[in-house]
């Protein structure tokens, strides 16, 4: 039986995955896990919860999957924007200029879409299965790229995002020393109508702007046919590398 | 009159460029900014405290120094291990593996290595020269470089790292378009006998252990040498180009 981990299940990136995998393979078994927990409803998937700053809530969420056992972990978590709430979180918005750089929010930001994913290498990358191909993917973004970045701007996004590259390669390198069938991977989803790129959308040509499913579906091609050659890059989704 | 800053004046190698170029440059002012102050006794220089971790301190300390009037400004801070001390700092060394990640050493070299460089870049890039050639750079590291890196480990420390050379890249597009006279980079000190390298020092051989002043010596060659079209990369005491 295939297991498979989606992190982030309740976004819509992680939602299309935890979908699109259920339906396809109706003997996999998919953990969908989320911060406030789903309720997917398919018999194949497992409803968790898992708080990306919280350690011990990845460790505990974890517990339930035997080592060796998981053949696909999606991490598909991340922030660009938030809106601040009466609890007292501050809005978000990626820094037009660096005037408007604020040490809060790039802490918030690496919190989210480094730190987070670090600690996911770290108590999932154990589980994944040392017998046959494996693979952990963790949504990053073209904006991550250093040598790509033409625009500038989105100071806190672009080097959280690096950051986490730094991260796949590093623990790729590692990984490969113990676990001959896994491979490691950033993905660049494309511009996806969610939550996150809502903002930004107005200068995305019409077909390029991918539904989230679109966008699982594509992204699922290219994991399809990564090799071990392949580890520790970061992949768009219409298969191409990603520069460093 | 020439008029440089140097962060981080009392490490090994900001206080090496402290003295070289107030010794080179007798006609130049240097701004030597520290944590806990220095006290160089050099009629050019100005001793001055600033705290990385405090935005208020970073603001406060640009104060005395006039919009357009810095030729040169050089962060020599970072961290890469610490002892642990009577104050409830933890110790804090480079990961070996994944299992050894810890999210608040994560979060601490972030606050130093990248979220401190990203708030001097904010608070003294303002203060280049506009009208002649200006030099802002950064230490940065051959580690932090995503597509050389074939050890693996270090993780927080790479990482944090390849987010500087990120914002340092960012940082170079915006400032083109307002100062076209400013050169942004970052600097691979190489292995520098001091505090920093010292617990890593085995295997470097010794003519590739430099003592800060070589370092230093070495560094002036090439922010001598660099011109415009090289703004926003990292380039290595050897004056070689890091890749990103």
């Amino acid at each position: 039986m295939t297991r498979i981990a989606i992190i982030g299940a309740s976004g819509a990136i992680g939602k299309a995955f935890v979908e699109e995998y259920a339906a396809q393979e109706t003997s996999a078994c998919v953990y969908a896990f989320s911060r406030s927990g789903t309720n997917f409803s398919r018999s194949n998937i497992v409803n968790t919860t898992l708080d990306l700053e919280d350690p011990l809530s990845i460790e505990a969420a974890t517990k339930q999957i035997s080592a060796g056992s998981l053949d696909l972990v999606i991490a598909a978590t991340g922030i660009l924007h938030a809106n601040g709430d009466a609890g007292g979180e501050k809005a978000l918005q990626p820094e037009k200029s660096l005037q408007q750089l604020d040490p809060e929010q790039l802490q918030r930001v690496f919190a989210i879409n480094t730190i987070g994913p670090a600690l996911l290498m770290k108590y999932f990358l154990p589980l994944l299965n040392k017998n046959s191909r494996s693979v952990f993917a963790v949504l990053s973004a073209r904006v991550g790229s250093i040598s790509d970045n033409r625009l500038g701007g989105w100071y806190s996004y672009r080097a959280s995002k690096a950051a986490l590259n730094m991260l796949i390669k590093t623990a790729a390198i590692e990984t490969s020393r113990r676990n001959k069938k896994a491979i490691i991977v950033g993905l660049h989803p494309g511009t996806v109508d969610s939550k996150l790129s809502s903002p930004f959308q107005a200068r995305v040509p019409e077909a390029k702007l991918f539904t989230p499913t679109q966008s699982a579906h594509y992204m699922i091609k290219v994991l399809d046919s990564l090799d071990r050659s392949q580890t520790g890059l970061c992949f768009a989704w219409d298969g191409k590398a990603v520069p460093a």
